[in-house]
């Protein structure tokens, strides 16, 4: 259960970074994290607190609830 | 906006818990959480992560789509 819910929540986090035509890069710019973490969150390798979960649900202009929908 | 969430998500939590009739140590027991988490948690000074929270949805059977409707 514990990988299955990182992978898929970095796949959705990749799914909709692409559908914006967004870079990794740009999604770093605009959460304000690092490249490096945004590679790591769409591979499954961290495990998100809710406050950063919720940075991205605000890039993306979306609710906690819309973006959990994995 | 960090305080907030957090502070939603507890009361989401302690609300769900409550519908259930359930105390916080029971709720400790389902989730396999300590009690003392679970009341941190409901009071918002928590930070929970993307793991944990699946616990939460999953002692509750609701999706995590559904758990954060905040």
């Amino acid at each position: 259960m514990k990988e299955t819910v990182l992978i898929r929540f970095g796949q959705r986090i990749r799914e909709l970074r692409k559908a914006r035509n967004l870079s990794q890069e740009q999604l770093a710019e605009l959460t304000g994290f690092h490249r490096n973490y945004i590679g790591m969150i769409e591979r499954g390798e961290r495990n998100p607190a809710l406050v950063n979960i919720e940075i991205f649900a605000h890039a993306f202009e979306m609710s906690l609830s819309e973006l959990l929908i994995l």
